[in-house]
């Protein structure tokens, strides 16, 4: 298995990003990883830091693409940054998948204009793979197209399926359309008209709309949304997900009896935090892309990196971009 | 104070709604209540109930409107409805502020078209006040108009600082517009244009965009949205307290030890309960009504429906539809 990363890519990056290819590098033993940055300064900071060089080849890219960037910037002005020469790579076939942790806009354009959708495809879709109470799901799209078409949602639901299927081992998983309440009716012109295509979708085992309260607490394996809608679910999810952090720190921490409470539920309250920690599932698969791209969460660390790899990987295992070929062919 | 109340309206009515209306006549002892219902089976519940009679008076209204009826039912097919009559009493003046914990959709029409919405303002708005970790914030339209304009938006801005000045007594408060980033220039062509038209509106103190991830912790006191996005924050958010409300039960209950934990931060787990519960805010005004109409929760049980009277009160009594009127004329 071959993965071609953006060095460069993320808050943290290049460090953690290279920590990270490091521990998936020990992870995996089948691994090779191509990373794709300013060849000097990645070697420099791999000595300063000591790690064992071996573990990936480094290509050369004298750019970087920032988030103040304009996502056509890949194409352009940046064709040689480090972004721009590992979507080449990919589109060459000189790897299996790619990770990058940088701007979004620009992952999606390079990964459409660079790499191409699969055919019959009209618009790729960030998905999010995202903890509930109840085990993952995926959400998407979540921001690659803040202005959707029906028939965008409606092949969605088909890759999320197929996502969830191929990649999460989830069996007949069940697919709900992001509403403002459960009746057909409900939504705007898009929702209740994408309900209708949902309805007659061949490829999923659609349960109706689903409402935002139910998302959290494990209502769907997958959560059709427009990208605006999507988006914002995401982050409130987020939002949610620290303050149930800091809630929990300050609970546990405020007095002498609150730290001997936390000594006595550190073991349930580890549990959760594994449980509803969005790191552990890697990065968001680019759905709709000929080959797999994974958008690494842009404040990653390396465990979260890492994850990210591993999440690349079990994309490229699974076969799952032929599956979406076969499923379109039904619509 | 006058405030009439639709007893049939929500999961838990009449019953929970009578005695809301009781514990807010004791709360308040110049608060006198009109309830709005099948006189005779009103009556024989609180017989039944052993509550004491005299807190409220009680006008007939033979019919019902439940959550399967279509809203513009209240202007004909049920216009002798508890909801209907009770919008029909609020109009003639004969109470100083409307709660129902009913049919959404039906509040909305009964409200626009029995009693009107304020000259000038071209669509009234829900806005719920939520909980934060930082004190309450106002977020609207949540659930009222699914399909917007940009000048819309403008008017909820308004409004929704109004409220917040008025009636929660917040100085100067921040306005945000939920968006799925930061910049200007993000988000689907109603934020953009939104986002104009609010940096340009002389009553209120626009902050900028804001993101889901930063509605939960505090980031603004007003926040600004579609009535589709906003309705999918707000039950997002009530599907994460929920989750939270799980979690800390299941994580403080499991053993023995961790029963003993639950000794040791019981004060500290009820605060966050009583700072994070939503019907300790009582219900969502609606806003841009010529008169004060409070929207209850539908799953209101009777301290929730006393706070949405509290709310109610505060809200008649702000003088805050007048000074709505004078910013209007501003623009």
């Amino acid at each position: 298995m071959r993965i071609v990363v953006d060095a460069h890519g993320g808050d943290n990056a290049p460090l953690e990003i290279i920590k990270g290819c490091c521990l998936a590098a020990e992870e995996n033993k089948d691994l090779s990883i191509l990373l794709v940055g300013r060849k000097n300064e990645l070697q420099q900071i791999i000595a300063e830091n000591g790690i064992p060089g071996n573990r990936f080849e480094i290509v050369d890219a004298p750019d970087v693409i920032t988030m103040e960037d304009e996502p056509t910037s890949v194409l352009k002005e940046k064709q040689y940054s480090s972004m721009a020469v590992a979507f080449k790579l990919l589109k060459e076939d000189k790897a299996d998948a790619f990770v990058s942790a940088g701007n979004s806009g620009a992952v999606l354009v390079g990964a459409t204009l660079l790499v191409k959708r699969i055919r019959g495809i009209k618009r790729a879709a960030l998905g999010a793979v995202m903890p509930s109470t109840d085990g993952p799901y995926i959400m998407l799209d979540c921001g690659a197209n803040v202005e959707c078409k029906p028939e965008y949602l409606d092949q969605f639901a088909t890759m999320g399926s197929i996502y969830m299927k191929s990649c999460l081992k989830i069996e007949n998983p069940r697919v709900g359309l992001l509403n403002n309440g459960t009746e057909e009716c409900k939504g705007p012109d898009l929702q209740q008209q994408a309900h209708q295509l949902l309805k007659n979708n061949p490829n999923i085992n659609f349960i109706g709309n689903i409402e935002g309260r139910d998302v959290p607490l494990g209502g769907c394996d997958v959560v059709v949304a427009d990208g605006f809608s999507g988006n914002i679910t995401l982050k409130v999810s987020e939002g949610w997900g620290k303050l149930i952090s800091k809630v929990l720190r300050d609970m546990l921490t405020k007095n002498l009896k609150s730290k001997l409470a936390a000594l006595l539920i550190m073991s349930q309250v580890n549990d959760f935090r594994k449980k509803m920690d969005y790191k552990e599932y890697g990065g968001a698969p680019l759905l709709g892309i000929s080959k797999p791209v994974i958008k690494a969460h842009g404040s990653s660390d390396a465990k979260a990196f890492k994850n990210a790899i591993r999440q690349a990987c079990v994309f490229a295992e699974s076969g799952m971009i032929r599956e979406i070929e076969e499923a379109l062919a039904k619509e």
